[in-house]
């Protein structure tokens, strides 16, 4: 197991990594002395390792109630918030109970959202079982649901007591999630850490084959260099901006498509071709860097090419991402692989270009 | 117009407190530059008072759009913030986008709340138009809606950007919303002025009459003592409960008796007295105390007894309050006039006598 702090003040956190933590009571008992909890988790989980965070519980000594949501994208709403509330207002959970979230990224968001506003606010453990979940929401406190208007548009900044990530938990993902989980590690190295690229390069067969060794590492220098960022702009003021590279366009892939149609990952990966490519006509990253994104990208079978909508489709849901600010689109370009930049002057033709130049899937194709 | 500071570090903020000061551009201005805003009012509030406030915002240069809710406590859920953050979206609102609350509790509640949770949090002012809001909501951060099965259990601490509490707007308010504010003003002298409770009871007629220069000192007074102690305790860990005289005997009446029959300042009313009469029983509080509490609030139209429930149905009620440490009930009592003390180790026969005593009044009486 290797472990790294989360520098955040008064809401420092650490994240422990490592194959087989899951069953480590010792690891929990911290959290959970004296505490009630409540695991939120899903009707995928929940046959796969609910037992084994049972098991570990018990060890501590800790009694917990178990909610489990139905699986996807879909149930980040409303609903599902009141339906967590709920269980946990009927079990008697107050202000020092514990939320632990086991399941990908919709459980860390629903779990950490309501634990945001359970009584103004109480404490939660996140303990990821996706790739995606333990490189990219382990780091920084994002939690939140979609609104029919727009994807993550109600949420909070809630920083977890602390993240337990389970690299033997990857054995039972889907190859799809497990190579669009990669798509957010591959982001973290391009965008902070050209030598981390150069190990991606030289480990994605380790990577794809489920080796905890490899899988261990990538994920700690994922939230190492996450945690850079989030430490020196929790509340995404400025810096932290940076991590959304290839979402502006990510986002409005899987919002014209429809949630649910691309994992999360696949229209990332399709955005930073977009953001590479735009990166490269305004002049500042050269060709081979554009080549060498591809190739990996294509090596860890994500796609390249979002889906066929049109220019001005792509602009009009980039406007209601919520990082526009005050109706211009900002993006993140590649001063090179490992450096990133903000604009928000790129020449609107550009923009267009890219866009249809990189926008050749049907949008049923995935 | 008379003005403090509210010390809450990076989130310090301003109140303001004036007649005629919803009138004053100069003020708004320096929060609404470049900014869009959304003013959250509600059905009774928008003809009195939303005119006025436009033409103030629209003297800054500032452009609004107005979402104008249902009035009253059960506006308090999902649905609302779903509205409210639908109306945002459909604007175009983005994270520098500023919130304005014109209205009662309910509307600072409901619309601190969707600023507390659009796009993970945006700025809001308060111009709170009744008394209670203007010396409760005013400082603290408390933002939230109601469950099914709770008051308030629903929420986030969001600190506004700055308050302008206009005393002139509570010429419009209902005698029975006067007084029920007038609990809490009282209640803030009962657990840290006495000297102020002397002023009050000197000056009960100016302020049920509607005596600018009256309101003014009672809402700027009442401001700065709860700023000290929110100060001190931001997120409730300890001293601030010390606010929350009365209200564990005063949601237990308002849940009993179904939320908007008695409103929050009635059942806080009541509420004291029970807390009163239980700090007299315990030995603390001496016998003239007492009855100088009863007078007051009788002389100020408020009820001194709760409805009649079982002792049994209060306490249930009050369990579920969130204030409640791991099962026990926690009771602020009173010292003296002016000096109020956390107990949780209090003898629940204790508790069911005084409940007893004071919950005379038929549940339908007010």
């Amino acid at each position: 197991m290797q472990s790294l702090r989360v520098a955040l003040g008064e809401r420092t956190y650490p994240i422990h990594v490592g194959a087989g933590i899951l069953g480590d009571s010792a690891l929990f008992a911290p959290y959970l002395h004296g505490r009630r909890a409540a695991i939120v988790t899903n009707a995928v989980v929940a046959p796969l390792y609910l037992q084994r965070l049972r098991t570990t519980l018990a060890a501590c000594g800790a009694s917990a109630i178990e909610i489990t949501l139905e699986d996807g994208e879909q149930a980040k709403r409303w609903d599902t918030l009141d339906a967590i509330t709920r269980a946990m207002l009927e079990a008697g959970c107050d202000r020092r109970s514990v939320v632990i979230a086991l399941g990908g990224g919709v459980v860390g968001d629903l779990a950490g959202f309501a634990a945001a506003i359970y009584q103004r606010g109480i404490a939660y453990i996140q303990v990821p079982t996706t790739l995606l979940a333990q490189v990219d929401s382990s780091v920084g406190g994002k939690t939140g649901i979609n609104h029919a208007l727009g994807k993550n548009m109600i949420g909070a900044f809630h920083q977890p007591l602390a993240v337990i990530a389970d690299v033997g938990t990857l054995r039972s993902l889907p190859a799809r999630e497990l190579r669009a989980g990669l798509a957010e590690v591959i982001k973290h190295a391009l965008v902070l850490d050209a030598t981390f690229f150069d190990w991606i390069e030289a480990h994605l067969e380790g990577l794809l084959g489920g080796d905890a060794q490899a899988l261990t590492h990538a994920v700690l220098r994922s939230c190492e260099l996450k945690a850079q960022v989030v430490a020196a702009d929790e509340r995404e003021a400025g810096l932290r901006a940076i991590l959304n590279f290839g979402h502006t366009f990510g986002h409005a892939i899987e919002a014209g498509v429809g949630y649910g149609n691309w994992l999360h990952g696949e229209a990332v990966a399709a955005g930073m071709v977009m953001a590479t490519e735009l990166s490269a006509r305004t002049g500042v990253l050269k060709a081979p860097a554009v080549a060498r994104v591809r190739a990996l990208l294509v090596r860890a079978g994500l796609p390249i090419e979002g889906p066929v909508l049109s220019p001005e489709r792509y602009l009009g849901l980039m406007r209601v991402d919520k990082k526009a600010a005050a109706g211009r689109i900002r993006f993140v370009i590649l001063e090179a692989i490992g450096r990133a930049a903000l604009r928000d002057d790129l020449d609107p033709a550009a923009v267009r270009a890219v866009i249809a130049d990189c926008s050749r899937v049907s949008a049923a194709a995935q």
